[in-house]
Formats: C-alpha cells, sequence, structure tokens
C-alpha cells in the first residue's frame, strides 16, 4: 500500500503498479500527469479498460483476443480459405508480422507454448483444436513462427509432428542475423543458424 | 489510431498511450497483459482511475492533489501550526521529501514554476494564496524546495522577495554532491555549487 497524499490516489498509484513494468515511481508520475493534466484521458482509459475486460474474448478459429466471434484477420474470406496457417504464440507476434505485410493466410495463436515443468500441454494451447482444424479444411503449409526459445523450439517440434502424420507441409521462419545488426553483438547460437542457413548468393 | 485486432483492443492501446512514458509497443504490451492474466487487475484500474478523475480536486492550504477537503498533512494539526514551510513544485516532490521522514512542518505546492514565456505568472502557481497565508498564521522559516533549475530558481528569488517583505526567514535546500556519487561524474554547476556551499568539517 503507498502512502500517499490521499486514498483515491493511493488506490490509484497500486492498481496503476499491477501494469507490466510500471513500479513505484512510474505509476506516481502516471497518476500525478493524468490528474493534472489530462482528466479526460484518464476516464477515457476507464472506459475502455472496463469495456476490454468485459467483452474481448477469444477469436473462435484461430483463439487470439477479440470481442467478436471471428477476429479481422479470421472474418476475411479471402485469408481464412488461404490454406496457409502461421503459428504463433501470442496476439502481439500476429500484430508484428501483419506490419511487414508479407502474410497473407491465417494465424492460429497459441496463447503460450508448451511447459511441462508448468503444467502446461498440448490441449492447454489448443492444439487438439488446431489438429481438428487441420483435419477439416485444406491445408497446404504451416509455417511455424514461434520464439526461437527452448519452449518455442520443443512446441514447433511437436506441432511439426502433428502436421506430418497429416501430410501437411511445414516450414520454420528463419533464424540469422537480424538486418542492421553488427555480427560481434550477435550470439552464437544465432551465428550458428546463419551460417547453416546460408542461401546462394544472387546478384 | 492502432490498427490491431478489435475496436475494443485498438481503443484500450490508444488510452494507454496516453500515459507517460508509453509508445505503441509498451500499450499493447500492457493491454494483452491486462486482457491475458489479470482482468480483475484491469477492473480495478478503471474503477480506480474513474475514482480519482471525478473527486480529485486541491487541498485547500496547500494546494496538493487530494479528494478531501486538507490533504493528509495539511489534516494535521502539529504539522498545519508549526510555522515552518516547505514549498515545493509538484505533489511528487511532497512524497520524496515524506520519504526522508526530515521535515516535520507543512508544505506549500505550487503545481509548476514561474514560466512567463508559457503565460504562467504568480497567480497561476498560487503565490497570492501562499503571501496572504504568510500574513494571516505566524511563520518562522521558509525553506525553499523549488528544483534547481532556471525556472525553479527564479520561482525561488520570486518568493524570498515576498518573504523579505514580511520579514520571514527563507533558507534554500542545498545543492551539492549526490551521496554515492562520483566526483568525475557531477556536473560543473552542481561541483560549483558543493565548494561554495562548503561546511567545516566536523569529527
Amino acid at each position: 500500500m503507498a502512502q500517499g497524499l490521499s486514498p483515491a490516489i493511493d488506490a490509484l498509484v497500486d492498481d496503476l503498479k499491477r501494469l507490466p513494468g510500471v513500479g513505484q515511481k512510474t505509476a506516481q508520475r502516471m497518476a500525478f500527469y493524468l490528474l493534472e493534466r489530462d482528466r479526460q484521458g484518464a476516464l477515457a482509459l476507464s472506459a475502455s479498460l472496463q469495456q476490454a475486460a468485459d467483452r474481448v474474448g477469444h477469436c473462435q478459429q484461430c483463439r487470439t483476443l477479440t470481442e467478436e466471434a471471428l477476429c479481422r484477420i479470421c472474418a476475411n474470406p479471402a485469408r481464412r480459405e488461404s490454406g496457409v496457417v502461421c503459428i504463433v504464440e501470442t496476439p502481439a507476434d500476429v500484430l508484428a508480422i501483419e506490419q511487414t505485410s508479407q502474410f497473407k493466410g491465417r494465424y492460429f495463436v497459441l496463447m503460450g507454448h508448451l511447459s511441462p515443468l508448468d503444467g502446461i500441454g498440448p490441449a492447454d494451447i489448443g492444439l487438439d483444436e488446431l489438429e481438428l482444424q487441420l483435419k477439416q479444411g485444406p491445408v497446404e503449409e504451416i509455417i511455424l513462427a514461434t520464439n526461437p526459445t527452448v519452449e518455442g523450439d520443443a512446441t514447433a517440434h511437436y506441432i511439426a509432428d502433428i502436421a506430418e502424420q497429416l501430410g501437411i507441409n511445414t516450414t520454420r521462419i528463419a533464424h540469422g542475423v537480424p538486418v542492421g545488426g553488427e555480427l560481434g553483438y550477435v550470439d552464437q547460437t544465432t551465428l550458428g543458424h546463419a551460417f547453416s542457413g546460408r542461401k546462394q548468393f544472387s546478384r
């Protein structure tokens, strides 16, 4: 409990501290900013928090967060029936990939990754639902875009096994040196991936 | 307008971006965190934002933010009648000084500083009210704790002039090398203050 100036301000600071990456000082700064400079903003944020918390659920097809039955991408017939499914861990990954404008298929959002130590198994990340969808619709390719971490790789392998049994072509996004990065600052594993994944140089 | 997954999430991300120091990526992370992990927290934050924005005003005596007529400090008779007034720019400064537990007097919060270029004059930072209070009650000492910036120093000088006319003793908090700091990293002005403000070494 923060010892501030008044109960209402203390409560606001405490609740702002629930936000990821926000500690006591930042929460105080946010609270004072809203109260001194942007009361309208505070009320708008209050309303949108309540609306989102009350209404947002999961997309029936891809499991991402949305307040509608189908998310914007799944609601688009061209994308829903494209036959290419990109598997990602979080809704934030969907937004990141959408910003590249390179992918025109649909997504399946795991909302996590396999983590047996935390008791998170295939059903918890919707792999039973994914298998059902792969059996139902014609799917030409699965693009595995889980994070390049131990858990993300394990999850990718697990999904690749399912896809293989169903005879679906499976690819993994490329790992290598980030564009604009300097070799000296890239870690060994990434550099190893960059070498093993090298491509013919084309002029 | 963020192009996200659904209108409710987009609105939440946009409103989170009103918070100081929060950009698109951080707002997305906050929104997804609240929706995936802490719906109760989102609702609690929504309620405390609304309550604070609706109810918080200014303390009748010291002008700090509070939803009551008098803030916690001014409501304490021992402090209200202490005869020592510390002048600060913001409510956050009050909290910072309170954490030292060294000051037992009362505060006067300017909610800003003199800034003629921005059209902020003495009345806008409550100096008319301060002068009234100084004339009414017996005040032994004014401690000027405005920021050591050009505007803060100018404001301190202005208040010192008022206090001099009323025959009230005025002090300024010490400027010097921060405890734990290294001389090599301290700027010239601060080091200059540290030398001109040196004290007899006592063993």
